[in-house]
């Protein structure tokens, strides 16, 4: 006989509620289904509903406001993880409102981790922007960004007149560029990360660290940024290359 | 003029560390430099390499034995998220063992997740495979699989037989499959994930979501699986997308 439910009861309502909710399932700041409505739905006890119900508000899923009820919360903001990927694009695609400030800015010597990404002799030049990126006004992603001062002579300059990175990079015909190379962790974030993203210490993050590359394959830039891991889902998406596979295949 | 230290000395002393040790610039085991010559090497105060000492034990990177001294860890594992991703050839590549067992294997009803997922009506069967992966024999992944039995109807016999996942797949033409799409997110474990991944429920998992699909694109397998995430790095290589594009250029 198939039984219905997996992991174990709780574990399984957990699951397929986070997959409604992120889905998009319930409106925005819509009430949770009441306990005996989702007693009924799952086949299991109070206890597995509240166990579950206790483990969404962990995630950050929905939000218990005492003496009103349970509530769907916005959700995460999904972050596709691809060659091409933009942080404004991305969160325009959803309906967010991007915004973004420098926190800081200078020119440094390349660190030996920062030199390598780049293919930068050690200590030569590198322009440094410490940055702050939020969806709807609130924090989710804190970033290190170096781009090679050789390469980009005025940056300094241009940033003090107030040109954005994407138009100082045109300006040395540098138009397109690729992410080459992402690598990233799970860890609990420091004092200051925890700081910058208004979130808890004892909540993780993700680091990602990643090369973008001119169209001839030169590194333009390298940049380690910090996800709040409460507030973003991220996601890979093969489809074009599986349609190239598929084309060649048939 | 350029200053040599970037977010405030200790962070940059830190991730420089952090670089060399995920770099494998030391090796494994090896006793961390002393205090006075970290000092010399990165110009900063006792007080800052003390910090980003204590910092990097706290992402275990490094091990303090009390009386003996500080030793680098054996490193993370590093997980490439690529469209033909195979954890024990991953494994392989990195000179680390892999090992797999199953935990707990039945036929099941689709919960509605899995049956979208694998595009099926709801409460459709479905094999499902609990199963931990272990490197070196320390646990880093618990997973949750699932596959049609429509499509692979002997799936339950040909296990109790014996049979590997990838045999049975092939028996029904199944002789490759890609990675179609992967969605994650970053949270603290579930008391029963701690437990599986023998790790402390303070440490953050990564929560993998990922869609197989045949040569056809029809899925043939979907998966929820958790990394222990003090003890992975995970990597996206777009090398050869980037290659393909550099050619269309030229």
């Amino acid at each position: 006989m198939p039984k219905k439910l997996m992991h174990g009861q709780w574990q399984d309502v957990e699951e397929e509620l986070a997959a409604d909710i992120t889905a998009g399932r319930f409106a925005k700041g819509a009430p949770l289904p009441k306990e005996a409505e989702l007693m009924g739905r799952f086949g299991v006890g109070r206890h597995s509903v509240r166990r579950a119900i206790a483990q969404l508000q962990n995630r950050g899923l929905i939000q218990v406001e005492h003496g009103k009820g349970t509530f769907v919360r916005d959700g995460r903001l999904n972050y596709r993880l691809s060659e091409r990927t933009r942080f404004s694009q991305n969160l325009l695609d959803q309906g967010r409102e991007p915004f973004g400030k420098a926190i800081k800015e200078r020119v440094i010597e390349a660190p030996r981790r920062v030199a390598e990404a780049l293919r930068l002799p050690l200590d030569e030049q590198v322009y440094h922007i410490v940055r702050l990126e939020y969806a709807d006004e609130e924090p989710v992603n804190f970033s290190n960004a170096f781009f090679p001062v050789r390469r980009f002579p005025g940056f300094d300059k241009s940033r003090r007149e107030g040109q954005t990175v994407s138009s100082i990079l045109a300006d040395y015909g540098v138009t397109d560029y690729i992410r080459l190379r992402t690598d990233f962790i799970v860890r609990l974030p420091t004092k200051e990360e925890a700081r910058q993203l208004m979130q808890a210490e004892t909540q993780p993050i993700l680091l990602q660290k990643k090369v973008d590359v001119d169209m001839k394959g030169t590194p333009v830039s390298f940049s380690e940024s910090v996800w709040a891991g409460e507030r973003v889902q991220f996601s890979i998406d093969n489809t074009s290359q599986l349609l190239n596979a598929l084309a060649q295949n048939s």
